[in-house]
């Protein structure tokens, strides 16, 4: 398994790096952080550090386990902390030998402060990087775009999970087997990996009519809600098929429709099929987002979230596709972010309200040299009570 | 639902927090950084700053879901970021309300760095606590031993645990449904969730003889492996059945024993058994990881990793069940751990061999006043080929 980033990019990197005048990237994953720029770059899925040596071009891993790196990374070195007292003391030496004593440190914002203690504990002349943010950019900028390699392995899960909604709708309409949220977030969960998904991209929500208008639902499937209730009901599910996710959520109509229902039904349809249309001759992405809310807005709604963001390995990759903020603040650090081919995103309109229920239609389109092209397959589903 | 802590461990927490002469404890959790100690403390699960105000003996949450908060918290101010522009400004907004500006804050070890870079932005003056592993280990303890009310939550994932194992090996040795590693993790995760649970402790881990050697198992079930292979394989799994999860390891003889599969099999019951006896007469948890150890070694075998650790809101509770350190920087830092009721560790020895596969058997133990208690019902399976 090649690591993810391609050449070109890791090029772009290091000279990128270099432009900030920094000599070393340190990046770091573990159990209780999780960073997935570590496989990004090296290949190597979890628990490891890898130092970018700027200057040489250098990259070393010292993984937790070294035969899963020797299977997994592509790297220049990596580290075998069985040569070493335990992996702190691997990581402190192999710091030690490539990090120069007035070095400057790059860092990613989320890295925990007590790695920051030990890299000045281990070597206090070291200047690290006091913006981040810069490089979490950089990182995520470079991640926005999918390389054909990331395409390939994205197939599979935008296969399985059109699979899993042609037969969730046969399940919901045609059986009894699902009864409660958890019973369908059981079902669509344990379906994508017989079909040979690695895992969840997410884990699964399921919102029946009672809860759907919710901002946050908790859990994310209720093991003692009925499904089957009068209203608007939602499905949201990721699956990782070889590493990188897809993400749909299926809304449903259970049951007959009053008006309100009907006009949030045809709302966010129109919100979703105008923002995709948009997709085609827009060049940047607000001006998507300002179709989808401009429909919400004039049917007398609002939408508390996004209208959508890239996917990748997380199921939220850069970029979010938002409005351009009114804000002082948020309008001081705000970029346009032109639609590029390579990028993968949702478009996900959604209507929420108390009495009636949450609406979400999401498909997943990646920008290709043609336009945009629509992977998945969600759509309205209409259940009869 | 009331938060986790008790009122005395909570007044012993700002005691404490009060001795190392901190005027602030910043907790926070996020999508990319999750803290349970902020659930643990506040009621809160997710997303969310506290702020906990030792002077005044106050806590302040910052949800990014006010009605989850209202719903679930259990602290004296609840922040609604509807009165801010955004989460970013209610938080910014609230500590300098809640912050003098001469304040020492606590803060965890795994805090990003990007918020300790806020705090300085926004409260120049305050004193950051340099050394926050005193703050993770007072929480740790905290947590280590657990209330009647985490029994009583814990009580449900155990009942849940213990049909699936049941259910288990009945499916596996009366019917063809499972043929896959991930086929018995579908089986597993499904079943717990249709017995109740909210979802899983962890990601379910499946070993066939093929792999059940490893260290660390990438991807955890592997949609294309056969489960029905002649040799040692296991399946790790937790249920989290209404916050807390369970943990246990059942591993599996498929087909016919060699003398050394015999010999495996055997050293690893003894080990689990004896240490299990030892926690009666033990004052502290190394001399029960000393025990199976022992047992281990002198059968020829050796243990890559510790004989077992707590459980509660995460997997991986305070305390660790190892040996005392022989590496001098690691006695440095080594305290005694005395085994006190309440705690619930699992014990669980296991020997990976190569050419013959691993092999764990673990169980769940709850410290009661009477004395050890195991209270889930793993136990070696044998499937005949």
């Amino acid at each position: 398994m090649p690591r993810f980033v391609t050449k070109e990019k890791m090029e772009f990197l290091y000279d990128e790096l270099k432009k900030l005048d920094l000599n070393i990237l340190y990046i770091t994953d573990t159990e209780a952080h999780r960073n997935v720029n570590l496989q990004y770059l090296s290949g190597h899925p979890e628990d490891a550090t890898l130092i970018i040596d700027v200057q040489n071009r250098e990259t070393t891993l010292i993984p937790w386990d070294y035969q899963l790196a020797q299977k997994y990374s592509e790297v220049d070195q990596i580290v075998n902390m069985a040569d070493f007292e335990g992996l702190i003391s691997a990581s402190v030496e192999t710091f030690k030998k490539v990090v120069k004593s007035e070095d400057k440190i790059g860092v990613t914002q989320s890295i925990p402060y007590s790695n920051i203690q030990t890299i000045k504990d281990v070597t206090p002349n070291v200047e690290i990087m006091w913006s981040p943010k810069k490089i979490d950019s950089l990182l995520e900028k470079l991640r926005e775009t999918k390389s054909s390699y990331e395409l390939s392995l994205l197939k599979k899960s935008i296969e399985i999970s059109n699979k899993v909604v042609n037969e969730m709708e046969e399940v919901l309409t045609s059986t009894t087997k699902i009864s409660t949220e958890m019973d369908l977030a059981v079902f669509v969960e344990g379906r994508m990996r017989q079909l040979g998904a690695m895992g969840v991209g997410f884990e699964t929500l399921v919102a029946s009519s009672k809860r759907s208008w919710q901002i946050h639902q908790y859990p994310r499937a209720d093991p003692e809600l009925s499904f089957y209730r009068n209203g608007l009901a939602l499905i949201d599910f990721g699956v990782n098929g070889a590493g990188l996710t897809s993400d749909v959520t299926v809304p449903f109509v259970m049951g007959k429709m009053n008006k309100k229902m009907e006009t949030i039904v045809e709302t966010v349809k129109q919100a979703h099929d105008e923002a995709i249309e948009k997709l085609k001759t827009a060049q940047f992405l607000h001006e998507v987002a300002d179709v989808a809310f401009g429909i919400i807005e004039s049917a007398g709604f609002s939408m508390p979230h996004g209208l959508g963001h890239g996917i990748g390995l997380t199921v939220h990759d850069s970029p979010g596709i938002r409005q351009k903020p009114t804000h002082e603040t948020q309008l001081k650090t705000w970029v346009e972010t032109p639609i590029e081919e390579g990028m993968v995103i949702t478009i996900e309109p959604g209507i929420y309200e108390k009495d009636v229920g949450g609406f979400r239609l999401e498909n997943d389109v990646i920008i290709t040299s043609k336009g945009p092209e629509v992977v998945t397959n969600s759509r309205p589903v209409f259940i009869d009570l």
